[in-house]
C-alpha cells in the first residue's frame, strides 16, 4: 500500500530547504562522500547530512587535507567527492590543493559556505571575495542565490566536475540559501562521454611515427590506464617510438606484468638530455612540456628546439580509443603481456638509501597497494626500483604544491577499502598539512607512511646551489628543517596514529609489512 | 681615508641584482625581518639575505605560520615585518592569516615569488592567478617586472603598507626580476602621518555627546593605546556616554592601573542586549558594526535600529588626536588613573573552568606580558577576568579566520625580545597551524601556550543548536574532534617544545609560573 511521502522525503517540497535539496541531489548525481571542514555558515549543510542517510562525512582539521583528500578520492574512485569548506578564508586554505587537483584535472565538486546572502553588504569579518579565489582552480564557478535552485546548482556542479578530463567545480553557498524553504531535488546530468579524436589526428600521427624519425608518445590522464599503456606499447613497438609519461601524473598503472612507462625527468637538465634527438612529440592527453622553472640561460623546453609538436588528443578527448584507433591504423601487431618475475629478494639489509627503500618496497608492496609518491629528493630511485613490485598504481603530486601526499592517501584510502595506500612522504612536505594524520586515525584507513626525515628542502639546497650562490648561515637557516629536529613518532602519536622508528633497512621491512598486515594507519618514520 | 665602494654595497650598480636591490631597499626602509617559507623561485631572493646582513630571517613550515607572524610581529613592532611566499599556492596558503591581518590593519610587506616573467607562457605546473588570489587580502598589489625598477617597487610597498591604518602590501616577484643585473636601491618613502579628522567632525561628536541622550563610543585600532583609552575616559565621564571596543581588535592596552574597555561582545543577541536603549553610536576608527553571521529572523546590526551612527574617525585618520580635541572641545575635565589594585590571591584552586584559567591568569599574569586569544569558547571569563592583571597588551584574531593564534604569538615574541607572550588557545584553531611550535622551538621565543583541549569544536556545537537542529551521529562527527583524542604535549614535544599537561588549577598555576620563568616556548595543555 503506498504511502504519503514525508514531506522530507519528497523530491519537491515547500518543507525541504535548500541544503536539504542539495544533500539529496548530490546523493541521486553519485556523490555519496564528503570531506568536510565546517564552520558556522555550513550548519543547516551539516543538519542535512545529519538528517538524510547516505553521505559518509570525513573530518579534516585543515582545509587542504580536505581538498587534497577529495582529490585522492576522485582519482581512486573514478568519481567526484564533494567538500564542504567555510567562507573565504577557509576555501584559501584549501587553494593549494585544490591546485593540485586543477593540475590532475580531478573532478571535485567544491562547496563553499559563506554569509547569507542579505548580510554580504555589512562586510562582516569573514567576508572576503570567495568566487575571486575560487575561479583560478575551477573549470566551473557559481554562487547559490535561492534556495529553489540549490538543487539545479548541485547538479550543474556535479556535471561540470564530470565532464572529461575533469576539474574543480565550486559552488558557493550563502547560509539562508541552505535554510531558506523550497528546495528542489534535481535529477542528475546526462553522462558525457569524453569525445572521440578526429580521423585527421590519427592519420596524421600515423604519419609522423611511420616516417622512421625519432618520436616520443607523451602520456597523461587515461591514457595511463592499464589497458591504454598496453596499447601504447603495441604503437611503440610496431614503430621503434620512444614512451614517456608526464613529469607527474594523477594516476599510473604499474607494477609486475603490466605495461610500464619511465617518467620524463623534472630536473630540466636531465630531460633535456632524455630527449636529446627526439624530433617528433605526440601528445596524448597534455600539453608540450615546460620545466617546472625557468633557471638564467636554460631553455624553458625540456625537448629540442627543432621537435615537432603533434597532437594526437587533447585532455578532454576519448584518449584510450584515440590510442587503440592509431595501434589499428598502423596495423600493430598484438604483444604479448610483460613477463611478471618472480618477487625480489625478501630481504634487504643494511643502511636506509633510496635504492635500499625502493628494493625493499620491490619486494614488499602488497598486491593492488595505491602508492603515493611525495617523497621528494629521497625517492629518486623509488620509482625506477618498483617497476616489478606487485601491481599496483602510482600517484603523484601534480601541481607542484607541496603537502599533497598525506591527504592524497587519506582520501585513495576511503575511496578504496581493502586496498593498503602506501605514503611515501618527505618531511618538510609533510609538515604543510600534517593533520591528515588525524583524520586517517579516525576513519582507520589503510595507510602506511614512510615518512622520510632529512631534515632539510633538500631540494632547495640543490636549487640554491644552482644559482651559484655559496650558501651562508642565513640561506642555510632557511633550508634546514632541522634545529630542532621533528619528532615525527611524536608528532603522530600525538594525533592517534600508531609509529615507530626505522634505521636500518632491515627494521623498516619488518615494520613494513606488520604495518601493512594491520588494520588502519601506521607512520614509519625513516631517519636518512 | 675613503674607500672605493665595493660592487655589491654600492647605492647602484650594474653588478647588483633584483634581489640585492630589493633586500637593501628593504633595509634602509627600516624593514629588518622576514618570515619566509621559500621555494625555487626564490633562492636569488635566499641567497641576496644571505650575502647582505642586517635581515632577520625566521623559517615557517607552513606559510600560514609566516602570514600570522608578520601580523603579530607588526601589531607589537609597530612597522612591518615582510614575508618570503614560493609562487601562487604558497601565498594560498597564507591566506586566511592574510585576511585576518587585512582585518587588523596590519602593515605586511608580503613578498610572493613567481614564474620568471618569460617562463610564464608555459603554463608550468604552479602557475597560477598569484595577482588574483593577492588583491582581495591587498591594499596594494604589484608584480614587479624589471630588476632596475625592484628597489622602487620595494619601497613603494613599504609605503603602501605603512600609509595609515596600515595594510597588506603584495610584491609579487617573478624570478628573473631577482636574477637580472642593474638593481638600484631606493630611498626609503617619507613618512605619512595620519591626516587629523575635520573640526566639524569634532564639533558633531561633541554636540551629539552633550544631547544627553544615551550614546556609545565604539574604538578601535589605535583609539586602543593606553593613552588614547585614558582620553576616551575622560569624555565618557564628563558626558555619561558608554565605551566599547570592537569585538575583536588588534592590540588593546589593559592591566592595573589602566584604563580598561569592554567588548561589543561576539554573540548577536548579546551585543543586542548589551546596546539595548543607545540612541547614538559615535565610531572611532571603525565602520557600524555587524554580526559575524546572519541567523534566521534576526536583525543583522547589533545596535537598536532608531539608533544614528556618527563618524568622529574614520580608521585612517588620526584617532588618538581625534580623541584628544574632541575631550578638549567638551572640556572633559582630567581624570586620575584607575586605582591599581594589589594582585589577587595567588592560589587558585580546583578544577580548571574559564574562572579558574581567568583568576589564575589574572593572578600570575608576567608584568607587561603580550596576551594572545584564540581561546574561543572556553576563553569566556579571560577577558573579564584579567582586568586588574599585570599591564599587559592583549591581542585577538581580527578576521574570524582560525589559525592565527599561534602565528600571532610567534611573531610577537619576535618583535618583543624581552617580553612574555601567553598564547591562550584552543585546540581546534591550534590545528590549522600547529607548525608554528617548531618555529618558536627554533628561534627559542619566550611564548607560553595554555592550550585548551575540550576535543570538540565547541561553537559549532553552539551554532548547531540555533539553527534548531538536533545533533545526530553525522553532525556530531562534524564536530567532535576527539576520537582520537589529539595529545598535545606529544605534538608540542615532536616540534621541539617543551610540554606538560595540567589537570587541575594548581597544577596550571605550578606549571605556568615556572614556564614564564626560564626562556623559550612551553606548552601546557589542559583538559577542559
Amino acid at each position: 500500500m503506498p504511502s504519503t511521502p514525508r514531506p522530507d522525503t519528497a523530491e519537491t517540497s515547500a518543507a525541504m530547504n535548500g541544503a536539504e535539496s542539495l544533500v539529496r541531489t548530490l546523493l541521486a548525481c553519485g556523490v555519496d562522500t564528503c570531506f568536510a571542514n565546517p564552520g558556522t555558515s555550513e550548519m543547516h549543510f551539516v543538519a542535512a547530512l545529519d538528517r538524510i542517510p547516505g553521505m559518509r562525512c570525513v573530518l579534516g582539521l585543515f582545509e587542504g587535507v580536505v581538498t587534497g583528500a577529495a582529490d585522492g578520492y576522485a582519482r581512486i574512485a573514478g568519481r567526484p567527492a564533494a567538500t564542504m569548506l567555510h567562507c573565504g578564508p577557509g576555501l584559501a586554505n584549501g587553494l593549494a590543493n585544490l591546485h593540485n587537483a586543477r593540475r590532475a584535472q580531478t573532478p571535485v565538486v567544491n562547496i563553499v559556505g559563506d554569509q547569507a546572502t542579505h548580510h554580504r553588504p555589512f562586510d562582516a569579518p569573514l567576508t572576503a571575495d570567495t568566487e575571486g579565489w575560487a575561479r583560478p582552480v575551477s573549470v566551473w564557478t557559481r554562487t547559490a542565490t535561492r534556495a529553489p535552485d540549490v538543487g539545479a546548482d548541485a547538479a550543474a556542479a556535479v556535471r561540470a566536475a564530470s565532464v572529461a578530463p575533469g576539474g574543480v567545480a565550486s559552488l558557493i553557498l550563502p547560509s539562508d540559501v541552505c535554510w531558506d524553504k523550497g528546495g528542489r531535488v534535481a535529477a542528475p546530468p546526462p553522462w558525457l562521454a569524453a569525445p572521440p579524436v578526429s580521423p585527421e589526428a590519427i592519420v596524421h600521427a600515423a604519419r609522423v611515427l611511420r616516417s622512421g624519425e625519432p618520436t616520443l608518445l607523451l602520456l597523461a590522464g587515461k591514457a595511463l590506464d592499464e589497458g591504454a599503456l598496453a596499447v601504447a606499447h603495441r604503437i611503440a613497438r610496431a614503430t621503434g617510438a620512444e614512451m614517456l609519461s608526464t613529469t607527474a601524473s594523477s594516476r599510473v598503472a604499474r607494477g609486475r606484468g603490466r605495461f610500464t612507462v619511465d617518467r620524463l625527468p623534472y630536473v630540466g637538465d636531465m630531460a633535456r638530455a632524455r630527449l636529446a634527438g627526439i624530433r617528433h612529440i605526440i601528445l596524448i592527453g597534455t600539453p608540450a612540456p615546460a620545466t617546472f622553472f625557468a633557471y638564467p640561460g636554460k631553455p624553458p623546453r625540456p625537448y629540442p628546439d627543432d621537435a615537432a609538436i603533434h597532437v594526437l588528443a587533447r585532455p578532454e578527448q576519448d584518449l584510450g580509443d584515440a590510442l587503440q584507433r592509431l595501434a589499428d591504423e598502423l596495423g600493430a601487431p598484438a604483444i604479448a603481456a610483460p613477463a611478471a618475475p618472480m618477487p625480489a629478494p625478501s630481504t634487504v639489509t643494511g643502511p636506509l638509501t633510496s635504492e635500499s627503500v625502493a628494493a625493499m618496497l620491490a619486494a614488499h608492496l602488497p598486491e593492488n597497494a595505491i602508492v603515493v609518491d611525495e617523497a621528494v629528493t629521497f625517492g629518486r630511485a623509488f620509482y625506477p626500483g618498483t617497476i616489478d613490485a606487485a601491481p599496483h598504481d602510482w600517484m603523484q603530486v601534480t601541481g607542484g604544491a607541496i603537502g599533497d601526499g598525506l591527504p592524497l592517501s587519506l582520501g585513495a584510502a576511503v575511496a578504496a577499502p581493502g586496498r593498503r595506500v602506501i605514503a611515501l612522504q618527505a618531511d618538510g612536505s609533510a609538515m604543510y598539512t600534517p593533520q591528515a594524520l588525524w583524520s586517517m586515525a579516525r576513519e582507520r584507513t589503510d595507510v602506511t607512511i614512510l615518512l622520510f626525515s632529512n631534515r632539510k628542502y633538500a631540494i632547495l639546497q640543490h636549487e640554491l646551489a644552482n644559482v651559484g650562490a655559496n650558501a651562508g648561515p642565513t640561506a642555510l637557516s632557511m633550508l634546514d628543517i632541522g634545529n630542532p629536529d621533528l619528532d615525527w613518532v611524536s608528532i603522530a602519536r600525538g594525533m592517534g596514529v600508531e609509529a615507530e622508528r626505522a634505521e636500518t633497512t632491515e627494521r623498516l621491512a619488518d615494520l613494513f609489512t606488520h604495518a601493512n598486515a594491520r588494520p588502519g594507519p601506521f607512520l614509519i618514520e625513516l631517519i636518512v
